[in-house]
């Protein structure tokens, strides 16, 4: 299994959401961060004064899926999250070694 | 090493707090966190109305241990956070490759 | 790519992200954590009571960078964090297979 971690704009959220469920992906953990990529955060001019917006609010979304369930989820949350905008956000993919439920008898190794 | 990363009800934090360090278990991080299962959320039936409860409140929990206590982890943690009911929650386990204390001059590679 | 997950002190947020942009390192993303280490919380005494201070807010920083980037990451950390006194926090290392950006063509896998 992967983890995929998007950090996405809050106000994609919804539209994310209801990519994946529509692609069958229910399944996951969201909270709020704070983030800024290789720019350093976003600069203003502001009355002749430069402001640096420097930790930006966004959403981090974990999805754990199988292997070859990756690329889907990938594609639609590129398509969902994306406005051509600087500060799109980034998805990160990383290893999941074991799942367990705690109300069922679910294990998965893999 | 290995991060054992727990998403359970709120209410059975301190529970699992308390089970965990029974076992000797008291090192973690947790945060708020929202989420949803396979089921996509609750649907509750309300004045003929059917609403549907989206992302529920979870907490998450992060224990970094070493290889052999994993089982007894989860073991611990599977039967603290479970009620029998759906949403009980679930349980991962990924690669950690490094541990750095930044006082001490502690560092563990696995 | 790795990812490299601090927790530190709040107070000591501003310091870090000063000296890891200062060695070239802006992208990272923060939230607030709750937690505790191996001595299980703070045991103060305060008028012949013992008060356990349980989980002690943290920050966690999560900064995904090259292999050979590692590092210096953790050094500057460890350095900008650092206090001397219990509860610096820790660093841990874990492996990211897949970085792809939502706005660019961007995709790193490694
Ligand atoms: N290397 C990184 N490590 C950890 N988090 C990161 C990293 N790069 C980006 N992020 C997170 O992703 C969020 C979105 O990044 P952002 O969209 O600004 O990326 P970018 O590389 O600057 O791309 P863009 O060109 O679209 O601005 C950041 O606010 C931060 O939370
Ligand atoms: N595939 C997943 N990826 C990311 N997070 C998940 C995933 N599955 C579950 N979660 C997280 O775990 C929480 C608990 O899941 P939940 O208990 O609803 O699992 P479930 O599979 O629906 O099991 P149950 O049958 O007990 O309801 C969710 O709210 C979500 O935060
Ligand atoms: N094994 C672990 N798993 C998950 N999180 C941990 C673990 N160990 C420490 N942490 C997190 O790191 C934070 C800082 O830990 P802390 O500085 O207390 O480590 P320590 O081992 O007690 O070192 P010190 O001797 O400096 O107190 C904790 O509050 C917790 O959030
Ligand atoms: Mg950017
Ligand atoms: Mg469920
Ligand atoms: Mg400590």
């Amino acid at each position: 299994m992967k983890k995929i971690t998007a950090i996405i704009r809050p106000e994609k959220l919804e539209t994310v959401k209801e990519d994946l469920a529509e692609k069958g992906f229910n399944a996951m953990t969201t909270f709020d961060v704070k983030g800024r990529g290789e720019q350093k955060g976003i600069c203003l001019q502001f009355r002749g004064k430069r402001n640096l917006i420097d930790m930006i609010p966004k959403i981090q979304i974990d999805i754990v899926v199988k292997n070859d369930e990756v690329e889907t989820v990938i594609q639609t949350i590129k398509q969902s999250a994306r406005t051509g905008k600087i500060g799109d956000g980034k998805i990160f993919v990383s290893p999941v070694e074991m799942v367990v439920g705690i109300r069922a008898e679910e294990y998965i190794t893999e």
